[in-house]
């Protein structure tokens, strides 16, 4: 596979299939490892790194971890495919924007599977899919853990469980991460009580692409911080308890949005689809911001013109790595922001 | 002619022909007239009052004037019929709002001529043309005036000329009104300039619906302050040095908007029209600005889908008045919004 295939495909996880699909974008199972025989990443030389990296290499391209599977050095992709492999969210901002120091990446060609080599630690696995479904994600991805643990030797400790740079992902090493659509709570100001009751259970909240980026088109996803301490199983019981409650009280604000407001809501869902399929020049943001009112509109039934997949698929589409990526050549923001708005027009037309 | 007919028609003035007519809107020619045996209106009874209108009215119905002309007390019209005449530019606002006292108006099928009784003076009459022509409307006013005068006997000075209520009148009593579409030199913030050089020479400029309304939708009208002193000739002769000069202002920015910045003004021109054909609910005010954006790109050929009469045609009948006449009884104004909204996306589909 080429990063090339990446401009004639959308991942798995952007379908909008999977349980509760209307508020649930995806889910995501990561692992954090690392390896015995080598220092972690925060005292490893760089030709220690290299060793890592070639180490792992051969490894990750196992069939059995799934029968598409490629492998890239990171060093050897320029900014605007790393920064594409961020938007299809498959790597990291961390690697995308710092490509240097023998990092690599493996992915399945369905992009339900990505391995991270030295990011953080010296491996980062995950699997992504569409829809409410991190135990099938679990599953999948202790299956891979497996294959690898079988060639490689990791670092563990019986006392603490598995070992990693940063203290928050000793133990288990996973994290799951639902990303969930909810407009609704954003429209009648519910957020910050929603992001106060994550908090105090110690989940934390991140917008579209992780840490530091902010909920921009009313999408967050929803993590566990804490793995010392609890099992998988602990980590995915507790995910069952809390993301369901969410999901609830964004369906709940949405019918009562309907009731109450139904012309303000039906309003702003319309305009946003008649300047998408209008504007001649659009910033990623407020694409974002009208995409989500689209969406919205669609899983209420206001408006039936396109499907899901289709606006998932002009979330990543319409980022800037994946306009400069789709025009060939690195684009100025004006431009982009031309280009994206003729993009819009053409898909939604 | 019944006030319904109004709502299957619209005045010739919006045809959106005549000269210039890609940015002047229309060209009205009124003058103001009294009648020598009676008192001007600030000092006469209510029974004088009652006098001239029933003087006054017989002579309007004169199919000299026009071959259909048609006559209405303003006391037995409703308000909101009185508000769909001044939002159609037969009365003035003054009338609209106050419909007591004697009051009339006579107006002509095509609703080029239309006469008030007993607004400021016993007499206002105007003649209004689509685009660039104030010297046909003059002539037809002359004409109009002409006849009036042969059975009606009207306060004359032959040191001031036509004698009226209030000074700034007195003389010819005649004021020309040019309705002008300035979105360029609006949106390049030059309208501050414009209106500075107007004032020094007496121009005075004021909203769509005349004094105190505001420059909405980027339209202003242009009219002479001054009638003592100068002939009607002198008045005229002034119009047609300044108007092109206004004219060639606009139309100057336009093509430099669209070479310099031809990218911004696409992309407000098509957002404007895709905002009215999708919006649910949409103000007065945001719908003027919104065809405003549309009929510049009507002129400037960067949209194409409809006609400049249809944009004209829906500033009007988008108005408060219009829209509650159509629907046949008084609308909240969030209904109105929302009806508003209807109107436009079934015109504009």
């Amino acid at each position: 596979m080429k990063i090339d295939d990446l401009l004639n495909q959308s991942g798995e996880w952007l379908k909008g299939t999977g349980l509760d699909s209307d508020i649930v974008i995806s889910s995501r199972v990561r692992l954090a490892r690392n390896l015995s025989r080598f220092p972690f990443l925060t005292v490893a030389t760089p030709s220690i790194r290299v060793e890592i990296e070639e180490f792992i290499k051969d490894r990750l391209k196992d069939k059995k971890i799934d029968k598409d599977i490629s492998y890239f050095s990171v060093d050897k992709l320029n900014q605007i495919d790393r920064h594409l492999l961020m938007e299809r969210h498959l790597i990291s901002r961390e690697l995308a924007d710092d490509g240097k120091n023998a990092k690599g990446i493996a992915f399945s060609q369905d992009e339900t599977i990505s391995i991270m080599v030295n990011e953080e630690d010296h491996l980062r696995m995950q699997v992504l899919r569409s829809g409410l479904q991190f135990e099938s994600a679990w599953k999948e991805i202790d299956r891979i853990d497996s294959i690898l643990e079988g060639s490689l030797n990791y670092a563990f400790s019986s006392q603490f469980g598995y070992l990693t740079c940063c203290p928050t992902n000793v133990g288990t090493g996973m994290r799951i991460s639902i990303m969930v659509h909810l407009p609704a709570l954003v429209f009648v100001k519910q957020m910050d009580k929603v992001l106060q009751s994550l908090s105090r259970i110690n989940y934390s909240v991140r917008g579209l692409f992780g840490e530091g980026t902010p909920g921009i088109g009313d999408y967050y996803q929803i993590s566990n911080q804490i793995t010392l301490g609890k099992s998988e199983g602990d980590i995915v019981q507790e995910m069952k308890n809390v993301i369901p409650q969410i999901i609830q009280f964004e369906r709940t604000w949405r019918y009562k949005l309907l009731e109450d407001d139904r012309k303000r809501v039906e309003d702003r869902v319309w305009r946003a689809y008649g300047i998408l399929r209008n504007a001649r020049s659009i910033s990623t943001e407020e694409t974002m911001d009208l995409l989500s009112a689209v969406r919205l509109g669609l899983n209420l039934k206001i408006l039936n013109t396109i499907t899901v997949d289709v606006i998932n698929e002009l979330f990543i589409f319409t980022q800037p790595s994946h306009l400069q990526r789709i025009k060939g050549r690195p684009l100025e923001p004006a431009e982009r922001d031309a280009i994206r708005a003729d993009f819009l027009r053409e898909k939604l037309k």
